[in-house]
């Protein structure tokens, strides 16, 4: 047995990935972040996120640059934020305007900010050199099926975990894993041993699996009625560090011009070494109650977030270095790893 | 204050002691391994247990080589397990009858099995090298007292504790502390100051205690009834690493020819450096109700057990070179701390 | 932004500081300690206290010196401990006076005891060397405003939490953050902004505020009434590293011989690297229902513990190299950071 057999680094460890940080990663989606403070952990960075009196999100790093404690135990008034300890106030530039025990505030103390940009229902943000914070680098909406006509689009919900986003898009790519972690979840019992390619790109690696069934009540759904056997084409593809999208293409095999396609991104952002958050949503050319499916589908993200906090764990008590047996399926997957641990390497040097 | 004044190296923490693995420990008893699957730590090493259909107890590596998560989160088909993430099967000889996206499993894929051998109602493990394992290096029955004439033996429980097996150990060995710990529990109160003889054997260290008293609730038993003045011989004997034996030997005084007696095997077996295993067991020849027995017992165990957990703590947050202070009732102890520590030793030569 | 702009070692993290050894500290206030058995962890040692027969209060090192259970698990038995694993007793001057198992205990058996010195109603204990445990270093009464003519003094609590001493100090040195912490607890909203001054002397640092107010709760409380004006002296003295004094100087304006005053002495005990001890009392001549203060300070008194061990927190998760902005405001609370570090230097040298 040994670690990736395809080839490549054999020292990454997909429970110990770093991240890179010149890059946007989703921080939360747009109804999420409002007129309170909200706390959460990016990339190993602590960050406040708000909205200003006019609308747009702010985020700041969560330590008041005083005495450190996190800016989201204080208080917002109106674009600024008011540290509750000793009363210090910065604004949403980050720059502090009011020290309570100072005539007036010292020049140069401020708070990080990070660039955001809200696109869609999604809140980007870029937690490296700001200087090469460029919004055309965000993963485009076309891409992510959030701008098809004839398509309508939803988000699903977010699903933290207590895992390495490494583990998580090896999940997302290997689909194999769907047949018998999900039963009847999100396929017809066929999808772990359909016939697939593999495509590399420059900025991504999409494995496309064809499957023949007759059933399956996730795919009954796109014609919105069972008896309908078809062909599918399941395509998952990651733009690494910070998106998978996986696509649906179902073709009814008694009518070949009957085709419908769904098309779910779904942002992941590194929340620590061992912490990460997947964000969900999905587009669609057929009608569907997105509030139901939602809550069935949230049960099925939940089996993978448990799985992966289980291996995360065994990382984490056995050790880095445990042996890894990779089969074929794991190609996209091992690209993806090699390909982020580039990356990194690459942000490393100087 | 110096540690071990008796002699030998003075550096054995018995909070930190190490583990030989070319050795035989009890994994479970009997009756806790069947057709679901059962994990367990073992010398620091997850393992997952279960039967054959023929009903044949195996012991596996719980871990898929594959991608990591424990097999004991997966099910029995048969004799096989199958993970449930992507759906490898692993036969009862730990190699891989099929990975579910290939046409044939890969050859040389496997998992890890460990030897066990099912002796009266223990089941024994080898975790180290398999070529070693000998059956012949079990402890044999009749030093556990388990197929003596006359003798009725049963099992008692498992007492699973987060402390080093040295402790528990120290603890099995030192009768003076009955006395305090367990009042009214194993003596009437003389335990602690009565003579004692220690016997120095290759594989073992036996100290014998000859108590004189009038009556405790301990000895009772072995008449039925109370006001019977008995001499008595409380013999504990460790066989590093894997076995402590306490014997009683209590005779009438007023009818010297009338002699009960009870044999207590317990196998001891290292879970991690800070966690172990206590099976125990009882054989006697006398009549008594094992049940109601158990239950009492029960309560004494978890005496030991959480005095044990309370000094592994201290070790932990106060560092393993506290100064120890060692007496004549130690030796046998501390006999057994070195024996280990040199069986330690010993495997890690190369 | 750099750390300690003011000058001096830039290097000293408030929730990393060292203790010195060589001095006394408050263990408990004199009606914590009695006949059964307290066990507070102080200066990173484990430490168990009680009374003997005749009232003196003890402490010893809370570890058995035979095999480390701590002695607080054991019981009194007149003057001295009984560990309740193997029976060995301590006298209160921690030499073994009996070993069950053996006929006499053995010479030079013993726990380490730490002198102990009952004042008003503190219990002070010295960590360090004995020899240079001079009572003369407590503190004496007149600075904690315990025997002053007219004065009434009381204890209020003992406030425990998770974070260094350093953090604790700086928090009772830097009086701007009654105003926003704690809003109506301590001020009508004046003291951040309040003229101040620093007077430094050997062996404390003082920050005196002048305050201009017409009415604040917690200043009614001097006159019995409200609608008096008055002019407020808010004093903030640190000993380092064991005693922090707040005292309050209130003039009615309308008539400056209408005079009030209360001193409130904090020492501060470090528990551990993240921990540590506050004792609460106050006098005052005036009259006040201490009772329902002190519930109504004690609210008062964990908005502090809570924003303490949040930034704890924070130092411990994301280093101790934050970097930390610091105002004219914080000068007291630097000079008290470097003084502890010098002293901790200094008993380090050999």
């Amino acid at each position: 047995m040994k670690r990736d057999p395809v080839g490549g680094p054999a020292t990454i460890c997909p429970a110990k990935q770093g991240y890179p940080r010149n890059c946007w990663y989703v921080a939360a989606f747009s109804a999420e972040v409002g007129r309170t403070l909200l706390r959460r952990t990016l990339l190993g960075e602590p960050v406040v996120m708000y909205r200003t009196e006019r609308g747009d999100p702010i985020a700041l790093v969560d330590r008041c640059p005083h005495r450190a404690l996190p800016l989201s135990q204080g208080r917002l008034e109106g674009d600024a934020v008011r540290c509750m300890y000793h009363g210090m106030k910065f604004g949403a530039d980050g720059v502090c305007l009011e020290v309570p025990s100072l005539p007036t505030a010292p020049k140069g103390l401020a708070v990080r900010t990070f660039p955001l940009v809200e696109q869609w229902k999604w809140i980007w943000i870029w937690m490296g050199d700001p200087a090469q914070a460029d919004p055309a680098l965000i993963p485009d909406s076309h891409t992510m099926g959030l701008n098809r006509p004839g398509f309508t689009a939803a988000t699903r919900f977010m699903c933290e975990m207590q895992a390495n986003y490494q583990l998580l898009h090896e999940n997302l790519l290997d689909t194999t894993h769907v047949t018998y972690l999900h039963p009847n979840g999100f396929d017809g019992g066929n999808a772990v041993s359909a016939s697939f390619k593999v495509d590399y790109f420059d900025n991504s690696v999409r494995l496309t699996r064809e499957i023949q069934e007759d059933s399956s009540p996730f795919v009954n759904r796109f014609f919105g009625t069972t008896g309908v056997a078809y062909h599918r084409l399941l395509i998952t593809e990651t733009f690494p560090p910070n998106l998978n999208v996986i696509s649906n293409v179902v073709t009814d095999r008694s009518d070949p011009s009957r085709t419908k396609m769904s098309v779910s991104p779904f942002p992941v952002t590194p929340g620590g070494p061992g912490h990460c958050y997947q964000f969900a949503a999905t587009s669609m050319n057929f009608p569907c109650d997105v509030e139901a499916e939602n809550a069935a589908f949230w049960k099925l993200f939940c089996q993978d977030r448990d799985v992966l906090e289980k291996i995360q764990k065994v990382f984490d008590e056995q050790g880095p270095d445990l042996p890894e047996y990779s089969v074929r399926a794991d190609q996209a997957a091992l690209w993806c790893r090699r390909k982020i641990f580039e990356m990194v390497n690459a942000e490393e040097k100087p």
